[in-house]
């Protein structure tokens, strides 16, 4: 076997990434076989399998891209911002989540290997941002940076169920306003320069 | 075929039901059998499609009393009740829900189905008690009803989403009063006699 550039290496790990994303949303998880993510991916078995050391593997790494680039974004311009990301998201992809969900209670290896890189790397900036953000003012002090980082989750998963399901959230500004109800401080409490959540 | 009574027939029903829900829970939408429903109901399938035209039309009636039980225990208890309710329920079973999402976006007929009924007979009171509340000043009034309503059921999914993946509700007080503030007026616009929301 030829050697490779690690860019081109890089190149290839993209190239797959991309192709399965595509096959997961079209087939759901189950429905892409490997012979149809050859087909999107333009790539052999042979070479998929030499990025990915399983459909389970491919599939966590899109589904930890999709938690880095949320996280990444409500850490970047907020969490609003990240919601409206949610809900602008193609509903088939969304609902592989849905199909699989049963995966993570049911399957710990599969639990283990979301989870791991989850609780390392993404919520460590994102409750300290949190807190923070209480800190300052802007956010309510009653509830825990977990149970307020926890609920802009569970409203997310709320999206993609609706979504996936084929109803449209008619009025995001509406559902912000009623999240943002519920994370802020009350008035009084906020500091004279509002900043952003 | 011998002349059975429409009491016996009611009790029929309810038994390929209890059966049913039994048994979607354990082996998923698509795992629920007929070999494994005539188990699950102990009644033959030619006695089990008599009551239901199909698994579809089964599944359904299971999702449709599961969503009037939501509704009624919102208008006797208040919605808090009702997502206390729903965080309660077996997660094999609303994992159920999940799996066949997609079905309400890409099937027609499943979607429409279950959305006249819903339309019908669920919407109306509920929107109803949503407007009352508001009209008091127990809930804001800068949202439409189903702008309040539909928050509280996007809430109601994303708890489904989070026990279907194994993790519970850690602290379902914080998650009620989180819902609460986003979805109560603000209290100076408060009547002085609290009202149940």
């Amino acid at each position: 076997m030829p050697k490779i550039s690690e860019e081109r290496k890089a190149e290839r790990r993209e190239q797959i990434l991309t192709g399965a994303r595509r096959c997961f949303a079209e087939y759901g998880y189950e429905g892409a076989t490997v012979v149809r993510l050859e087909r999107a991916t333009g790539l052999s078995r042979g070479a998929i399998f030499n990025y990915f050391v399983s459909k389970d593997a491919l599939f966590l790494e899109l589904a930890w891209r999709d938690n880095q680039r949320f996280v990444r974004l409500w850490l970047d311009k907020g969490w609003d911002a990240a919601l409206r990301e949610v809900a602008a998201e193609d509903p088939d992809w969304l609902g592989v989540y849905l199909e699989i969900t049963r995966k993570f209670r049911t399957d710990p290896d599969f639990r283990q290997a979301h989870e791991a890189r989850t609780t390392e790397e993404l919520a460590p900036p994102l409750l300290e941002r949190v807190r923070s953000l209480q800190e300052s003012g802007s956010l309510r002090g009653d509830k825990t940076p977990e149970q307020l980082a926890g609920f802009i989750g569970l409203v997310a998963n709320g999206v993609v169920v609706q979504l996936a399901a084929g109803d449209p959230i008619r009025n995001m500004d509406a559902l912000i306003e009623l999240v943002g109800s519920a994370v802020r401080a009350p008035a009084r409490s906020r500091t004279p320069s509002r900043k952003r959540v």
